[in-house]
């Protein structure tokens, strides 16, 4: 059973695999697990994956067999076991407990060499359907605080299978991150009565500079305080605090949205590898005034990063003034 | 001139490059400032840098001629202008002030090869005084706060350059990670009236399963909620809260333990990547009961950390006590 540990200065939480954990010579050779040639996400190789949990296919196709357009299974190697119950101990002056969760993986289409900029706008509203579907069957598990989804894209980026997918963890505690924005962006209300990312969209459709591209629900730009060279956030103009909540401004606009942003930054910067997570609100919460889900795009550009993710401290080389005209100004 | 803009959210100061920014092609382009076969930081080359502001070099050499054993001069592609004023200014809603500091860099060592594991004990034992010394010079400045120390070895940690030296950047905000564990450490001293680095030490030594190794004065070991395989951390076993005022455990016990450590971790993981950061009190305070210097060691294995940085949430695929345990047991 995998543990969740706490870093007692900073309260920051780990997932730490506890068995079959990574030997030093896992790390020396290269690609030690991919299997080349093979891909268990390809359609045909259904029974290479855990049993669907979902799946959007045609009515007269059997569940885990050819014809489906998208699925969703269990990680075959998950960070966190979904059985089980949240044993909290402490250990000395530190405080664990069991890696209960769950971690899924969204297989976004059938197509080996598709990518979030070259699939049909159909596939990819789907993508985001599955997406609300799979987090409102978690958030029923109340052991589960949040949801995380999130998408490595490429080699450099962290992930370990070249098939367009995503992947859901469901966790029993609330990453750092998170725990930061909802305070940062709680105080902000409890001072104006706002929303700090209404504020951000009024303020960015006001200077325009770092304005990507929009349309009538959402809005994409590159961020004033910018830690990544062209990172990119997307927003929906209304106040929404969940993703999961988002039917009313349209999964087909944000369907369409992300198509543009991510063509633009393929034209840019030559398909980059990238991360890109969504940030929405604890599943413990409902409707929240002050916290407005979005969308982090982090190209992962050669070079950069080096110590930043071990002093909070980043340097960012390209202004995210600059990085926009580059994206605004990209034709497809 | 670079600017410092604060996240108005979370509160996290980056350093945006405003000019000679980065473009896209310069991310496309593998290594393009890399000159191979010249380094700027071995004997003779001394030209090819900016002037020197501290050497160690035998009485009768000229600054900035050969003959040094550690010369520190400053960055000549800073990240910082050290000359001007902070101006502190807002953008509609965002807060940024101009980007004033010192990036300075310590080449330790002539000989282009070296490394912590394999230079002098002697040779290391300067290279810590150096620090201290240029702290305490940077520390005079009103302007800053904050002195950062950090280290890049190897290409895959964010290492421009391969001759062994380390980087200096003063700084006039405290960066996140710092702030955090300033209020982290605070906080536990205003419950139980101690350090929570001392409580760390004394619950380390005596579970005993994260030491890697030890001496009179410094531990090593590989802490509970580790982010990373093998992250390592040492710290002084007395407590003292800035790294420049050690002298009282010795910088000779420090470049000895140090020493050892690296061998064990080069030995292991066959010379691996890293970053190191010497994680200590800002420069505005003094003699803090509450805080605890100490160094940070991240080695950048394949493939890991992907998405984490972006969300503050870290999957650890080596436990660290496993990890202590190939450490303590490399024979070198």
């Amino acid at each position: 059973m995998p543990e969740l540990r706490r870093d007692p200065i900073i309260g920051r939480w780990v997932i730490i695999a506890t068995e079959r954990g990574k030997r030093p010579v896992d790390f020396s050779s290269p690609e030690p697990t991919k299997e080349r040639g093979f891909c268990p996400f390809c359609a045909g190789n259904e029974d290479k994956t855990p049993a669907e949990v979902l799946a959007y296919r045609p009515a007269e196709t059997a569940p885990n067999s050819e014809g489906w357009r998208i699925r969703v299974v269990p990680n075959k190697f998950p960070a966190l076991m979904v059985e089980g119950d949240l044993g909290r101990v402490g250990e000395g002056m530190y405080d664990m407990m069991s890696g209960i969760g769950a971690h899924e993986v969204i297989i976004e289409t059938p197509d080996h060499e598709a990518s979030w900029s070259t699939m049909s706008q159909a596939n990819l509203e789907e993508v985001l359907w599955a997406f609300k579907e799979r987090i409102e069957d978690l958030k029923q598990d109340p052991r589960f605080k949040y949801i995380l989804t999130f998408k490595n894209h490429g080699d450099a980026a962290g992930a370990s299978l070249e098939h367009p997918h995503t992947q859901m963890i469901a966790l029993p505690i609330i990453p750092k991150r998170v725990a930061e924005e909802m305070e940062g962006s709680r105080a902000h209300f409890a001072n104006k009565e706002r929303c700090i990312f209404c504020d951000i969209i009024h303020q960015e459709q006001m200077s325009k500079s770092r304005i990507i591209t929009e349309n009538k629900n959402f809005i994409a730009f590159t961020p004033f305080a910018s830690r990544f060279p062209f990172e990119t956030w997307v927003l929906p103009k209304m106040h929404i605090s969940h993703y999961e909540d988002s039917e009313k401004v349209g999964f087909d606009y944000l369907a369409s949205l992300l198509r543009d942003t991510m063509r633009r930054l393929d034209t840019v910067l030559s398909d980059p590898p990238y991360n890109l997570i969504i940030h929405t609100s604890p599943v413990t919460a409902f409707n929240l005034e002050y916290y407005h889900w979005h969308i982090e795009i982090i190209p992962k550009l050669t070079k950069v990063a080096g110590f930043e993710w071990g002093t909070g401290f980043y340097i960012n080389p390209t202004p995210p003034e600059e990085a926009a005209e580059y994206l605004r100004e990209a034709n497809d």
